[in-house]
């Protein structure tokens, strides 16, 4: 009880100033973990350390998962199934901004196609690819994400490769 | 000369709080009023108020100004030329998100396809899109962009608009 009044005072105390300031940098750190753990490294276990029991996938056009609430589990299972045909995929972040419970990113991947996606068998082709994510936080942990990906593109390179193959 | 050394002095001081949260929402509202006018309304001799001298356009796959440096009146061709085909189009803000010089938004638009496009004639259908951008700010005037649209998405709502037609 009196733990949660307090933690309501650092909450609501404008003054407290530096409270605010930590919170921010944390959510871009967190972020920064985390993309380069579970994803580019693709440490699937370590999502444990990010993920809420519930994710909540707003809006991502083209991701099987769009609009879909994961468990844990599942989340995991999108990792894998994601990083399959991709399996040294790196997303380098260009920008970063935080605001609050949202840290958003831009970033382009970069991934060699090692593994057949119906339609694309693996060429062993370069893939590039350029992002925006919106990442919601709460309690130390990634609750859901909005994002848009440029996949026009990434088909017209998977369509190139399967081409010349 | 003194006006000059003043402005440097706020912008260095780290106690200067009010002004940078000041700033901030500025940057906000900048945005905010530049989309609603110049990109929905179609006011694009408003331009005037919001764009630099130069503008940059660092990444925007599809746009056909990609990569592009723009003075003012090319800015005002490329409004006109993307607003063409689809002059009620209405961009909606979903997150708004600012930190230091730079605004990110994540939007839905709709329009409808009342021009031709080369490829795809204007069909009357309503189209939708979704994207994120990052503006770059500077003394009060955007500077340039950083964009992601689902450009898939609309290509895909485009075809089955010619092919229903």
């Amino acid at each position: 009880m009196w733990l949660g009044i307090t933690k309501t005072v650092r909450a609501i105390n404008p003054a407290n100033h530096l409270s605010a300031m930590e919170t921010k940098l944390d959510n871009k750190e967190l972020l920064i973990r985390f993309i380069d753990e579970v994803w580019n490294a693709g440490s699937v276990e370590a999502s444990d350390k990010y993920i809420a029991p519930t994710y909540t996938i707003h809006h991502d056009p083209g991701d099987p998962w769009d609009k879909k609430e994961l468990d844990l589990p599942g989340y995991k299972e999108r990792v894998r199934v994601s990083r399959a045909p991709f399996p040294d995929q790196r997303f380098s972040i260009e920008e970063i901004l935080s605001e609050g419970n949202r840290v958003v990113i831009t970033w382009n991947w970069v991934a060699t196609h090692k593994g057949d996606i119906p339609g694309f068998p693996a060429t062993g082709k370069q893939i590039r690819m350029s992002g925006a994510t919106v990442y919601y936080i709460e309690e130390g942990r990634f609750t859901g994400h909005w994002q848009i990906t440029d996949r026009l593109g990434v088909y017209a390179q998977l369509r190139q490769g399967v081409a010349q193959a």
